[in-house]
């Protein structure tokens, strides 16, 4: 006869399916500091036993453990909302335990209904309540169970049904006050799980990406950082909380690229940004050209002031005339002859940069250094990093170095500009990216727009990947800005920021509406690209749509609805060009309803059928939307109602959703708020 | 300045997502010896290298490692099959690794298409063309690699356009020949995986239980083990191959059961089998009523002989006369008078029944002796047991004792009867148990049943639950076969037997349609219960559906897509009391469309609309069904067919689905092959 191993356990709990967790605890999931994250797990018993769970958690290489009870949801689950309120990491487990008072009074009662109580039965009250006083005693709440325990064994020894009945009513009470008890025994423990929390604007931000050396206000004077000083007010009053500024360190002169990307730089020619390094300095440098170290300190309070963010791009690449190149050489890889190879993806050829060779000798000292240049910039103020093309470095090092930056600084927040393939995408945010780039400049029907931003929201990568949407960036001029003029970089902006908590936009080559490709047909670079010369921008040019982009990004401050992605839900309209999208706040009961005109010329209407559940609304009630684009408010009722969106005037109804209250005295049939300039839009109740 | 940490991995290659698991590894997935299991997994490197990935797999504590190529099947997803011929535990890994001679391919083959063949280029032809001949040599592919090597000098020396292209051209017949190459270097391993391998009736067995003392043919007489091997043939004929057997050991005397669930017995009542143990012995006696362990032998033989196991019950608990009691107290619960427990859930109570205490401090030899029990029975020919409320014994139990059974016989296959909450049912399931009861029993309209066994078949659970659905046991005389005679007892038995793989029923009380309850309108016991006394069976009783139910199981053995689940598809059909499912053999091609009247009082009628890519067929071409319940056979064409379904005649089709060659001459409209007998039920082609 076998014996049985030693290492038997006993617990009869179980803990399993523990939420939220990324590949079963090998990535840590993602959340923000000051919000709830609802920790949720199966906990349950063999037989009919009842259990209890709670979850416990800290800060990471904190000593401050707390425990929480975890209600029951139904179906054997267990949640409770933990919030960390500093960004860091958190790590938490979820404990079970046998429920003994409440199994006890469970079977005590069902014994007195149906005439079984039997106070010779081992489990009778004095027994049970005596563990429960054990329990009791634990969190310092004797006086109760003094009570109970006089009435146990008061009940005990009489055989007494009336007394017993007292007990188990002073039981319920008892039960309540011991949910907040943590477990005593760990009789069943999950592994252990990390969160990775970031600042709020990780999960809600509006990006502005533009070029310091073309923010002169004088024809052929190269801008600098103090000119973008001045811009500031420009870009805050369009309502953007993150500048991001492509790589303003020394550019090479080797092999330096001319205007539109020539393979001949001109005696003018400025040279790509992303071409790091000179004689001047490299990664930890300012360009001559922009100003001084100190000047980018400037531009950071300033821009702080006005509740901007200055983000830089880690470009891990250099120039062939980089310190590092001669420093180390054996950074870099080499070819036969003792030269350096360039970056190439064929036919593709960058003659003025040199990949890093990220599987050198020398690695340790090549990630110090990369993690000294990160912390550099930390050292004068910046605290978000878009990363360049991390998906052509090795995994590992993104592991290592996001993990370094954040041991100290983990308020620091990492955009992954991975252009690739979904996985590959979704590893890197697994990694530790708090932001994502995605296909969202290439999505362009209702169809492929719906079934993207499903699985953004909804998919299983919305545990861990958050989506950054671009109308544009500086390589993509996207095929659908080059057809529609206003109407489409209007409707794709309010995509763009309806659609996604995070977005941002390339300008002022979108506000301007900037649209001739340097390759006609393609959607790929722009034509005179800021990549490779200085422009001067007419910001006052008329037909700027800066105004539509204050007025989009003033909706999501405004609307917290806006600044998530989990409630996004699609509603039918009958119209294939026509979009039409809602997202909700629970606790604030915040709604906004967009539709968007996907046809750049023609006006499309059609009836949308709305799922009124997903707009916390009756199912016939009427209700009120308001346009925050055009001021404009309509009646609606009920699921179907008329939308009608003429290009010309306005693609978007970007709707805040109002109900009315049920005993609000004559609501005029259809009411106009504040109309701010005549439009043909028509939006009516269905006939 | 931080330095990295020492233990930084260096691999460029990620294996994630490794497919059939359960919680991440924590449980085995299920498979079948000598049927494929697809490995899956996402193997990638960042940038654009592509990568080879491979399973290496050996039986569990075996020696011999095999390694198998995986083919890539799109979105970086990688995947093989792999066949254990025995049942056991298989454990996996994926290997994945930089594909060196394909990266070097695919780009020297773009740089030849774009003339920037470079032969100073460090990835040159000769450095990687050595790579490749030393994985070559490797795998005892010298000759294939000295031709490849020799262009490769030729083309790297001359730098030869020419050359560089046979080159090319060799290096693709390399690659695939390095695709039986196993590895060489350890780049980057997933966690192991284990697989359980059951026999082949773990996913496809027709179970009969019967009780042994109601097989005598006499009234007044007990029957006997004797009686139930003259029995066998007439179960044989009905084409069962599991014949599973309530417990037959010795029942206790003391507070045994009377007829229909009395608690006071009369001076011939028999008791309840689960009631188990007298001083004529415990588990491991058979009760002298029945006959002798030989007896036993000869039945496990005599069944053998006809393609039939036995099924045991291990229902580990005892009669207050049971030996261990005497021999053991600590074992049972005791009161504070020092009696022991009995088995209660209030407000029943099972005086003569003493549930085992499982946390006794004695619980190692109480274990050892468990799982002697069942080593006995195995020791007597039995490889099949069916688990009696695994549910009320603690989790750990189960896991400990099946695999210390399956160590030595990892032939034992093991039900579990769990009529309990989900979470528990599944937990049981990944525990180890091979097949598990269902709700079926309780599951009668179309959304309840179509909603269910999506579930089942293609829901989480299916990669570890193995349905096994009865339509009645002696503990449940489902409420759907109270109401409708033999039409609800047909209908019941071809949902059970065409919608799993796996099922069973309690006869002869199933096929002789007996349907009174011990309480009317309750699911509960059957009026006068085979539980607590002795039944004679009138097997030639013409009411009986015998025949049916040889007719459904001779379909199970005859088509392969009613073996397995997985390929379940239920089809729209415009009648609520109509369902229609369909499975598909891929390998064979063999499918079965089943149409099934819920309705026992009324003619039912419906357009089904198939699924036809489910089924195997073209858009509109016509094909045959016929029924192999009646052998009727009908022509169909397209997607929408026309059926009507008289109860009284047959409530059921079971029909094959035999596509019509493309070329056949002549098919005649509407053929009837073989009518058993005339049927009103019209099937025919929509109009």
């Amino acid at each position: 006869m076998k014996k049985p191993t030693k290492r038997l356990e006993t617990s009869h709990v179980v803990v399993e399916s523990v939420e939220p967790t990324v590949d079963g605890g090998r990535f840590p999931a993602k959340a923000v500091s000051g919000e709830p994250v609802v920790v949720s797990a199966d906990v349950f018993s063999h037989g009919h036993e009842s259990v209890r769970a709670h979850v416990r958690w800290r800060v990471c290489g904190g000593r401050l453990w707390r425990t929480i009870a975890m209600r029951p949801v139904g179906n054997d689950r267990f949640s409770a909302p933990i919030v960390a309120e500093e960004p860091g990491r958190v790590e938490l487990e979820v404990l079970g335990e046998v429920d003994r008072l409440g199994n006890w009074r469970h079977d005590a009662t069902r014994r007195v209904e149906v005439g079984l109580f039997d106070p010779e039965d081992p489990r009778t009250a004095s027994a049970l309540l005596a563990e429960a006083s054990h329990l009791l005693a634990f969190a310092e709440l004797q006086r109760e169970s003094g009570i109970v325990g006089a009435l146990a064994v008061q009940a005990a020894e009489a055989g007494d049904l009336a007394a017993l009945a007292k007990l188990l009513d002073a039981c319920t009470e008892v039960e309540e006050l011991l949910r907040a008890v943590p477990p005593v025994a760990r009789e069943a423990v999950s592994p252990r799980y990390e969160v990775l929390v970031s600042r709020p604007v990780a999960a809600f931000s509006s990006w502005y990406e533009c070029f310091p050396r073309s923010t002169s206000t004088t024809a052929n004077r190269h801008g600098t950082l103090k000119d973008l000083v001045g811009r500031l007010d420009y870009i805050g009053d369009m309502g953007f909380d993150v500048l991001y500024l492509p790589p303003m360190h020394p550019i090479g002169t080797t092999a330096r690229k001319g205007r539109n990307n020539s393979t001949v730089a001109g005696p003018g020619d400025v040279g790509s940004p992303w071409a790091i390094g000179s004689p001047a300095g490299g990664h930890t440098a300012v360009a001559p050209g922009l100003g001084a170290l100190e000047d980018f300190d400037h531009l950071v309070s300033a821009a702080r002031a006005r509740h901007i963010e200055i983000a830089l791009d880690l470009a891990f690449q250099c120039s062939p005339d980089h310190p590092w190149v001669t420093e180390h050489p054996d950074w870099f890889e080499h070819r036969a002859d003792g030269s350096i190879a360039c970056a190439e993806n064929p036919p593709k050829r960058y003659e003025d940069i040199y990949p890093i060779d990220f599987d050198t000798p020398d690695r340790d000292a090549l990630y110090a250094t990369l993690l000294g240049v990160v912390e550099h910039w930390i050292g004068h103020g910046v605290r978000i990093f878009r990363v360049d093309n991390p998906h052509t470095k090795p995994f590992v090092f993104w592991e290592w170095l996001l993990a370094a930056v954040r041991r100290d600084h983990p308020d620091v927040v990492f955009l992954s500009e991975a252009f690739t393939r979904p996985k590959v995408m979704h590893r890197l945010a697994k990694l530790g990216f708090d932001q994502s780039y995605t296909y969202f400049t290439w999505r362009d029907s209702k169809r492929e727009l719906t079934e993207y931003f499903e699985e953004l929201a909804h998919g299983p990568g919305s545990a861990y990947l958050r989506p950054n949407v671009w109308p544009n960036t500086p390589d993509i001029l996207a095929r659908s800005l080059q057809r529609g003029g206003r109407p489409s970089f209007v409707a794709r902006l309010v995509l763009a920021a309806g659609l996604s908590a995070n977005y941002g936009i390339y300008g002022p080559a979108f506000e301007l509406l900037l649209d001739e490709p340097a390759q006609p047909g393609t959607d790929g670079d722009y034509l005179d690209s800021e990549k490779f010369e200085v422009r001067l921008w007419n910001l006052a040019d008329p037909r700027s749509i800066a105004d539509v982009v204050s007025q989009v990004n003033a909706a999501r401050r405004a609307h917290r609805s806006l600044q998530r992605n989990a409630s996004l839900q699609f509603h039918s309209i009958d119209n294939e060009q026509l979009i039409c999208w809602s997202k909700r706040d629970d606790e604030s009961g915040d709604t906004v309803l967009c539709v968007v005109n996907l046809d750049p010329r023609w006006t499309q209407s059609g009836f949308v059928d709305l799922d009124l559940a997903a707009l916390g609304l009756p199912p016939k009630a009427p209700f009120n939307v308001e346009d925050l684009l055009d001021g404009a408010s309509y009646r609606w009722a009920g699921s179907r109602n008329f939308v009608a969106l003429d290009p010309s005037r306005s693609p978007a109804h970007l709707f805040v959703v109002e109900p009315i209250p049920e005993k609000s005295p004559e609501v005029p049939r259809e009411r106009r708020t504040r109309p701010r300039e005549p439009r043909a839009t028509v939006s009516r109740r269905s006939p």
